[in-house]
């Protein structure tokens, strides 16, 4: 490392650049182009929402689980349209990215002449952040909703071991004069990153959102190994309900079944399931009335009186569209550790990130 | 009131007796019968389910609506199909448990033919509990979702003053051996009957659950004006996406603009929305295989190590199988306050309830 960058805290790399980085590297590795092009854009587009944890800071354990094979490079999908606003997409073990992204076009396909379409997908890996999918689905008029499963990590409920995993559920639709209204939230008080993140800056967990191995609830994050679900039985409720869609639904292993991310080996693929719906908005209202009209609902709300003067009132989503809006002009962030990992990719490839900028906190 | 009334603390009716006498009344004020029918069913499942808030208490409210008309006893639908699985229903001010019933008619009706079905329902009232119209799709086989807004009472996530309502969700998967799995649950920590009957014990509510009227945290149930969300922001986005379903879908009032149940005149039509969805399970997997999943994932849950010894692991739904299954042989408890009400409609209406049973405890 230069003495440069390590006197820099904090290191921006443009989205262009490092999309670019990742898809080249992807196809390197022989990654069929359009599936390197979902990863590439999926990871830079959830970095610059400022969803860190699920950004490009993941790129380098993708590739590692691409390289070990758990990830098919050249997926042979199957599709099977079940009936006219169903069907079912076998992804072969592509990338989770991927697989999302041709099962959200199937969806949006079959909306097109249903009304609605919704599609289950077996044989994927992780996805990413929910909201891609539903994202692009609002895109294209009509209401997104996007689900997956994970590997065990939410208390049981009056249990004291993990059982389901931090299951998101992400809903988006589309809003006049500004981008959808996209509500992508883990069914946990916290992910796990944040625990990490609580660990190395020795700071404690808010209270109520973690327990120990043993199901004692703590705030020490050095503690913490398991999270627990937003408003108790109801969050334990929705995550199951989530693994009913993603598991139950596709025949994917459920609950301690599934395969770790980082704790089974790496080339041990990961049979998750994932499920997505696209409903038209134009089958229950216009869709100018509808935009204009969600507007004004986020418009009324962000106008709430404050409990504090300084804290905006803010709808899910508001703190990602500020995020976008800054980072798409100072570039993305990284930690010199995640800078690090992809300088080594860049000379293992000979593959340029090209300029960065460093920004001293 | 009789002696032998006054001493009993608890009173139970068969369900039976009760959903004659509430279909009974109803027809006596002209209402059309299916209508009649659907609001005794709606009522007294929910008790018998043990979701006492959304059950037979509310007879006397509804039948006060219906005379202020509030209510329209002989509503005209208008269902207007829009693609192959969608469609809307104007319920012209129908029961909301009549509304809602057909709107659940239709949009299984639409899974049959096209795979799945989502109904908006607009002109509707209130639709006691969310979990009656997912399990009528349930049992066909097919997963059933049901939304509906309320009226201002959860805490705007940094805000001081209520904006959106409880605004539940329901999720219902059929499953082999036992009842479909059900999820019904408020984005809310708690409903608002918690605290009244918390002020009636004197009771503390559980810390973070409840605001005074200035947005502060308080557990006293006295001073607790304002519910809070399930998960902080994520609870309250939950709730907006379901007012999204529910009003800016469907054209009806939001937030703040929508009809008090109780605070507004009772002559004061409500005009809520609904939002309905039927997915066939046999689109996505064999049915059969499907439900015994289900009961495997549910078993496997259930067997998973407690926390404290005496207290079950459960899934969502099991309290209320667990007294559908009492309260079927017991009759349904009702508190005296409910009991007078109920003989103040036999005496008005010259029906009786029948033989109900008194039960010291």
């Amino acid at each position: 490392m230069k003495t440069k960058e390590m006197k820099a805290r904090r290191i921006n790399i443009p989205a262009q650049a490092i999309e670019s980085f990742i898809r080249d590297v992807l196809v390197m590795e022989k990654v069929v182009s359009s599936a390197a092009g979902y990863v590439a854009r999926g990871l830079v587009n959830t970095s610059l929402r400022g969803v860190d944890s699920h950004g490009i800071r993941l790129f380098p354990h993708y590739l590692r689980a691409l390289k070990a094979r758990r990830i098919n490079p050249r997926p042979k999908y199957k599709f099977t349209k079940t009936s006219p606003s169903t069907g079912v997409l076998d992804a072969d073990h592509a990338f989770g990215h991927a697989a999302g992204m041709e099962a959200v076009r199937r969806a949006i396909e079959l909306a097109r002449s249903a009304g609605s379409g919704h599609v289950s997908v077996k044989n994927s890996s992780h996805f990413g952040a929910a909201a891609f999918y539903a994202l692009e689905i609002a895109k294209r008029d009509m209401i997104g909703m996007s689900f997956t499963h994970a590997d065990s990590l939410m208390l049981t409920h009056n249990g004291k071991e993990p059982f389901l995993g931090t299951n998101p559920l992400c809903f988006a639709a589309p809003c006049e004069g500004e981008g959808p209204f996209c509500l992508d939230m883990a069914t946990t008080m916290l992910n796990f990153n944040k625990v990490i993140q609580s660990r190395e800056r020795k700071l404690d967990l808010p209270p109520g959102t973690g327990t120990d191995k043993d199901g004692n609830v703590t705030t020490d994050a050095g503690r913490v190994t398991n999270l627990l679900p937003i408003g108790q039985y109801k969050g334990f409720g929705l995550s199951l309900m989530i693994e009913i869609l993603c598991s139950v639904l596709t025949g994917m292993p459920y609950g301690k079944k599934i395969t770790s991310m980082y704790k089974d080996p790496i080339e041990k693929r990961r049979r998750l399931g994932h499920f997505f719906s696209a409903i038209r908005i134009d089958c229950f209202e216009d869709v100018g009335t509808f935009k204009k009209r969600l507007r004004q609902l986020l418009t009324d709300i962000r106008n709430e009186p404050r409990k504090c003067k300084d804290t905006a009132v803010q709808v899910a989503g508001d703190p990602e569209k500020a995020s976008f809006r800054e980072r798409s002009v100072k570039g993305i962030p990284v930690s010199l550790p995640e800078w690090e990992a992809l300088v080594k990719i860049q000379k293992e490839y000979g593959v340029s990130i090209g300029k960065v900028k460093y920004a001293k906190t």
